[in-house]
């Protein structure tokens, strides 16, 4: 049961999105504009770290959810996404969008875990400035999400259909249309 | 020296939120409405959590600056900030504030150290769910920022005068003025 009494039934973020919309409204900006605006990572792949992020903050609805998101728009599908998540060190993905998520993990530590070593090594996989930016970017903000959503004990559906058609509307409609009506079917 | 090539010289966020302007707006805008918006802590509160988790960060930019916004616009000025800085169990704030910045403490460990018993000490001392809400979201928002700020290894400038005009200006104007025109002052 969550920390707050919340004014919907609906699950995780989408609970907080409602209740607050002043914030929520800022919130999905950041959502959509990080993982689906124009920028040099594919949406899979930022979905990707969105996921792998949140699964080492152990935050269930965020990591199913953004697992469903990367599964639905990478060709590896789940199973890739399944294995980024168990060992990404040894994950079959390219040594650029590897070494990005070895930066991904070093911000989920702490920004000042983030070493030289690892910038260099992105840069000779061949990622640019904007690629680790946004690489950082997108795990800092998915350290606050996790913790939004974990920290006021929302609830995490437990159903994976659940959240392969949640994705589904997020691949279609993006991330804005999250708060503004209420969906009674959750 | 940061581990990208900005397009300004301007210290921490400020250079970020200048390179990539798409992110930065509804960065911008959460930092406005979290901080500053219609709320029900005033916004010296909101600035003393977010220098407080800051700290605990070990964010240098963030800490300072929030530290001098929460200095500007509390009564106990700096000399309350640092002891709250300092040892939050033990400083002179309301029992309200004290177990709201509890709460704070727990969400920059992580989201699922919040525990329902430091909701209850909150709920104990007068807190409303809009305040723990509120204290969750500022809390989560800095393990965002401050890992965006030192996860790409931005200046931090080491004299506090930079810091108070900052936040002089930052009381004045808000976080929207920020990323609108270069500041050649800086």
């Amino acid at each position: 049961m969550p920390h707050i009494t919340l004014n919907s039934d609906e699950p995780g973020i989408r609970g907080l999105l409602r209740f607050r919309p002043e914030t929520g409204r800022p919130l999905s900006e950041l959502a959509e504009v990080l993982l689906r605006g124009p920028g040099p990572l594919t949406r899979g792949e930022r979905e990707l770290i969105a996921a792998y992020v949140s699964g080492l903050n152990d935050c269930q609805y965020c990591s199913s959810s953004h697992s469903a998101c990367a599964a639905a728009q990478l060709p590896g599908g789940m199973a890739l996404v399944e294995q980024v998540r168990a060992d990404a060190g040894n994950a079959p993905v390219p040594a650029k969008l590897k070494a990005l998520l070895g930066i991904a993990s070093a911000v989920q530590q702490g920004g000042l875990n983030v070493t030289a070593e690892d910038i260099a090594a992105a840069r000779a996989a061949g990622a640019t400035d904007l690629e680790i930016h946004d690489t950082v970017l997108i795990a800092a903000a998915f350290c606050m999400f996790n913790r939004y959503v974990d920290g006021l004990a929302t609830i995490a559906p437990q159903d994976p259909a659940r959240y392969a058609a949640g994705a589904q509307r997020l691949v279609m409609e993006g991330y804005l249309a999250l708060p503004a009506e209420p969906r009674h079917e959750d």
